[in-house]
């Protein structure tokens, strides 16, 4: 990036079921914190993305729910840009606000992640794996994941594919069998994530699942497909996060350019590479890209907010993220290093395993927690002396890859 | 803008009833035509902005629909960001692309816009209207058109208001009988539109429609609701377009720097100004931003494609975008002047009307037929001598006005 953006605001709802209530109530909340949290009135705002994936299922405002949101809140005139990247939605809304601050195009853009999967009064919900993957070639994607466990030598009972659980799951337990018969990774390693990020969620009054899990407890709960039980699966929910960026202008003018948080880098990519070294994974690039670009190196990260759909994705998001080496994932999910307290704690948050993953919303949360913790914000969950943060989000999946990938670096 | 970004390829589909294509298949024959038209392949692309409004909801493919696309043509890893905002999505999505270019991001960004409204094999359509307007205050919609057709004198059957006919064809009812009664516009006026627009629509291979309709023809076709006819509405369609936009360094490198065709400037605002000064409407004042940061005057404009969404619309934006004064557009229609030949032909493509209204497609369409001119490959319908052109796609409805709307200049 050419200059620089700072986070001079974050809001956030809490995320869950929120049967009673609408996606305008829900991004309202957190656009009003934010913009509470900047100093900024409605009046300053130059621009906004607003990210949703896939709301307008269910709610029928197919179209142009941003500007519905940001009417109620008497937001208009400015332009808004309704963008969707599946799970990495929110985090899309925030690098293009990012990067059009750092342009110098705005002084001051909104980034807005919603999400309503639960419908007000029908109770429905939308079943990721209808939109995230391709539906035109949905049994090629299941003969796929079918192929990956029967090359890792597993013997697993894959009829259920996509069909009495998001497809999701199939493809994270494709690549945790991988995983375990290649590096010798365990269950009980994966189910180590969970727990941690229990731990986490615990402490995080806006997770939707509050309580407190031992290693046992995940793995004594019911099996929704072999290696994974339902705490290492990240649940549906509702939720809206906002992100006010400005330019370095503004954020001396808001007395926050010396010791604010600042956008070090924001990089986003497609996952599919048609010309893909089997070796280094998009996520491997995407990561490097962003260290580079923030001129830091692994060993400078204080805390991380990554993409954790399933347990099974911390532990491979560990090795893409450079945290510790290939195949030393699973040791470093038992080992306490990723715990508040550890060397490198992730998912202060709970991630999405506990502080749940309203799809279009998780990308803006990723950097409201990472925010606080720059700030010295979090409470109990705080990261001593935490400096430079990462967040990683990927959505949608695209041959074997993640079908759009973000990683950020935040610095203080 | 700060430097300049360059149209180096175009290319799209004959817009109707695809009745036995894909939106993969569609925007594929776009984008292949818009790379091989700029001289590029997919390895020159650095980013893409994919549009699309509302095909998921038909093809069940609700996220990541730019990707899936792509990975059709062997087009990944770069960043790619699936843009909505209703009728004037792909005008969003141009507008992005052009933005990033002319900041220095990219070099080479593509911007497709594309749509799937009739089903492979369902042959369900979709009705804007469920999407496009703010669904959850329909009723609040309904009203407020009832009440301006109330307050304009005139008296309508309007019980049908949103429910046997899209609720877009009142909104533009209300704004006609509006000008009706306040300039004397008459029926025939708007007729003289769609009956133009027929006769661009005849010499355009690409149109939906291409039969030719007299002024009677059109007074004589089944009432929709009084006073539009329906070749007094855009149809609903399926169809895509492409556009490459290229740096102004890669522009020299194709040789195209001079000569080529610039895009001197692409404004978007959204349509809701909570202090709004009601006799300057927000197309105004996105035009006046759009001409001034091109450096133009509405008289130098050679030819201009405007959202047709109902014949009536035409003759607003006539007044809008300046070509004619206030009150001015119903003569303005009937006057042969909008017509090729003669002093600035508008819509030579068919418009919405004609050419047809895949709703996310639409926007890039218009940069298509603009380009064309402006190369002096418009064959039949060429604008003798253009070299100033005007393309503006608003979308959605919000209070009075556009959810959002773009105006670019583009300029050789």
């Amino acid at each position: 990036m050419k200059q620089n953006a700072f986070v001079a605001g974050v809001g956030m709802t809490r995320f869950g079921k929120h049967i009673d209530r609408g996606m305008k109530d829900l991004a309202g909340e957190a656009i009003n914190a934010a913009l509470a949290d900047a100093n900024l009135s409605r009046d300053d705002l130059n621009a906004a993305y607003v990210g949703n994936a896939a709301a307008g299922v269910i709610t029928g405002q197919v179209c142009v729910p941003g500007q519905m949101v940001l009417r109620e809140l008497g937001i208009g005139k400015i332009p808004v840009v309704n963008v969707e990247n599946a799970c990495a939605t929110a985090s899309t809304a925030f690098q293009q606000a990012a990067t059009m601050v750092s342009a110098g195009l705005y002084d001051c853009v909104l980034a807005v992640g919603m999400e309503k999967l639960f419908h007000e009064d029908k109770q429905r919900t939308f079943d990721v794996f209808t939109g995230a993957a391709d539906t035109e070639d949905m049994d090629a994607v299941i003969e796929g994941i079918k192929a990956t466990v029967k090359a890792s030598g597993a013997d697993l009972d894959m009829e259920g594919a996509g069909k009495t659980r998001s497809i999701f799951m199939d493809i994270y337990v494709a690549w945790a069998v991988e995983h375990m018969k290649k590096y010798g990774t365990t269950q009980r390693q994966f189910a180590a994530v969970s727990a941690k990020n229990s731990y986490h969620g615990s402490l995080n009054p806006r997770a939707q699942y509050q309580d407190l899990l031992t290693v046992d407890d995940v793995l004594n709960s019911r099996e929704v497909v072999w290696p994974l039980t339902l705490p290492m699966c990240s649940p549906i929910g509702d939720g809206a996060a906002a992100v006010v960026l400005v330019s370095e202008k503004k954020a001396r003018e808001l007395g926050i350019a010396d010791g604010g948080v600042r956008v070090a880098s924001s990089v986003l990519a497609s996952g599919w590479d048609y010309e893909r070294d089997d070796e280094i994974k998009l996520p491997q690039k995407v990561a490097h890209q962003a260290y580079e670009e923030a001129g830091i190196s692994p060993g400078d990260i204080d805390c991380v907010e990554l993409h954790d759909a399933s347990a099974p994705s911390e532990v491979l998001y560990y090795e893409y993220l450079g945290l510790c080496g290939p195949g030393e994932g699973g040791p470093l999910a038992e080992s306490g290093d990723t715990k508040l307290g550890g060397r490198i704690p992730v998912n202060t948050s709970g991630g999405l395993l506990r502080k749940g993953h309203p799809i279009g919303a998780t990308g803006c949360a990723q950097i409201v927690e990472l925010t606080e913790q720059l700030r010295g914000q979090a409470g109990k969950r705080q990261v001593e002396g935490a400096r430079v943060a990462v967040a990683e989000n990927g959505g949608g999946f695209i041959k074997d890859d993640a079908a759009a990938l973000v990683v950020s670096v935040l610095t203080t």
